[in-house]
């Protein structure tokens, strides 16, 4: 009943055995999970993980990741699981307690690579705060799968008073971004294409819930919406808001702030940075008298330093998203149609 | 803006624009999740569902499904990724409150199918009692996976007082198994091998939670350790407590329960049934004085009418699993080594 022998980090390889619940599961688990994970919820070797609540409403989340490739500037799929469901929580105002961790590896897939993403994954989370208190493991045969495909599913706590849902955005209500935007999926780009120019480009890909408590802090009811504008960008989130809360969208183009770089890779690429993926930013959509002083507080986090307000919601049977360009026209900006940049999350 | 232009669930496919986040993503929840799923959590259309938790301490569990084919007898990839985690959930002596569903589809993958997954998986959380409050949806292209994988996770609420966990087994303790084992992992392999004499074979997938809250209710704090045999069987199971306990096991062959046809399937396939995998049976270890009392309570309940005890636990630092065959003799059962069914969940 050896449990103990060491996987071979260096050069093993993952194979079916890993993942059909006997002794090798058991291997990968010791060897590769528990020490990137290290939590003593988890170490209990158990098929869940406990945990005392503390008092509020509760809210859960899931996200699949998927992204190809599964190492990129800026991050990697474990640190992209980590923070994209921690912000899926944290958009509804909720402060994130705890994750779990489901993993499903293709054959053949590197022991060096799974322990470098669980490790990433481990880290992300101590910096965050969060425990990762569950996780499982499935292998699928070579073909099957594509390397490694990560589920992250998180729980957290509401502060009492706060309901924002998509369907709470008012007409007059300030639209206010926490920063530049497009950074994550051209960082993606970058490493598919080979722009050379774009090399020093990284994901944003950050946890935004200490940005959030903050704005709590600040703002409480009058924040209406958020979303962290992940795949279909900017564009896609505020015609889902516009649409679940039946009013329009006015923004500002000038407003919003797109890298150089990233910028002109867009137009290399024919994409129109409204609808490239971030990891790390939010838009906000909140009563417009709260509107200066949650600025001014976002200012002063470091991931909120280049907060701007881009627009206003107005009132519009149409549920049309309108842009006001810098050449003094104007464009509607419509969902994003068919797949632009696919495996981005 | 429109959109509600109807999926054409008849003959249509899955695109990687349904993966996009954008217009096409919101049909395939529109048109096939929400319909399926049906709950006001979900319908609110955010990124995360809430709720409020009852008192007591709370249990997270993830599973990833990857089973193959996606329909078998007596289930399908939905209904078992509803009852799998339902089973984890429970087997820590907690209730089930809440679902979180996330899909990665491959590029291709039929509509009506995923329509009837998603039935299959609302009306098994529907007759649960669960609700599936949060959810996503990948999409890979075509290659990259393999039709379908569903990963969920549940959380669940611990009754006061109780404390079940895999290092909690003590010598004398009593094993009760919930009743035969291998009907799943062989009526799967009926599906693949063509097993003409195992065609009546059903998978016995099963949300055991309210057997379950009978036997917390029996039993209480007696309970010591409770797990569902899934992944390599009950053979591997025991081995896992056997580790985590430092203990050993003494079963009794005569007493482990297997349908005919799934010991005829065995032996044409060399297959022991202790490594099959279940997916509606459970073995509970317990103080001994509890034995009794707690098969009685099961027995009268529908999906413990065949519950039994099948052996004890025995001091011994090697940790063995040791089985008293109907022959008179004692054979070790080792953890499940290599891969013996991949696929199975």
């Amino acid at each position: 009943m050896m449990r103990h022998r060491r996987l071979d980090l260096r050069h093993g390889r993952v194979d079916l055995s890993h993942g059909a619940g006997g002794r090798a599961s058991a291997h990968l688990v010791d060897d590769i999970f528990l020490p990137a994970f290290d939590n003593p919820a988890l170490a209990r070797g158990d098929d869940q993980g406990a945990f005392d609540p503390p008092p509020g409403r509760l809210v859960l989340s899931t996200d699949s990741y998927v992204v190809s490739p599964l190492f990129f500037p800026g991050g990697d799929i474990g640190s992209l699981a980590v923070h994209g469901t921690i912000n899926d929580i944290a958009m509804s105002g909720a402060r994130p307690l705890h994750l779990a961790a489901a993993y499903i590896i293709e054959e053949g897939f590197p022991f060096a690579d799974l322990a470098r993403i669980a490790h990433s994954m481990g880290q992300a989370a101590k910096d965050a705060a969060v425990t990762i208190i569950t996780g499982d493991t499935k292998v699928v045969e070579r073909g099957k799968g594509d390397g490694l495909f990560i589920t992250t599913t998180g729980v957290g706590v509401l502060a009492p008073g706060l309901d924002l849902s998509a369907s709470h955005a008012r007409p007059g209500d300030a639209v206010i971004l926490s920063g530049n935007i497009g950074d994550h999926g051209i960082a993606i780009m970058s490493t598919r294409q080979n722009l050379g120019f774009a090399t020093d480009l990284k994901s944003d890909s950050a946890a935004l819930h200490t940005l959030v408590a903050t704005m709590v802090r600040t703002a409480g009811p009058s924040l209406h919406v958020m979303r962290d504008p992940t795949r279909g960008g900017l564009a896609s989130s505020l015609n889902e808001i516009a649409q679940t809360s039946k009013v329009g969208f006015r923004l500002d183009e000038k407003a919003i702030r797109v890298r150089p770089e990233v910028a002109a890779a867009c137009e290399l690429l024919g994409l129109d940075p409204l609808y490239v993926a971030n990891e790390g930013k939010l838009v906000a959509i909140v009563a417009p008298e709260a509107a200066d002083a949650l600025i001014s507080a976002m200012k002063a986090h470091p991931l909120g330093r280049e907060a701007n307000r881009i627009g206003f919601v107005t009132e519009d049977t149409e549920h049309f998203v309108q842009v006001a360009t810098s050449f003094g026209g104007n464009r509607m900006v419509d969902w994003l149609a068919g797949e632009q940049l696919p495996r981005i999350c």
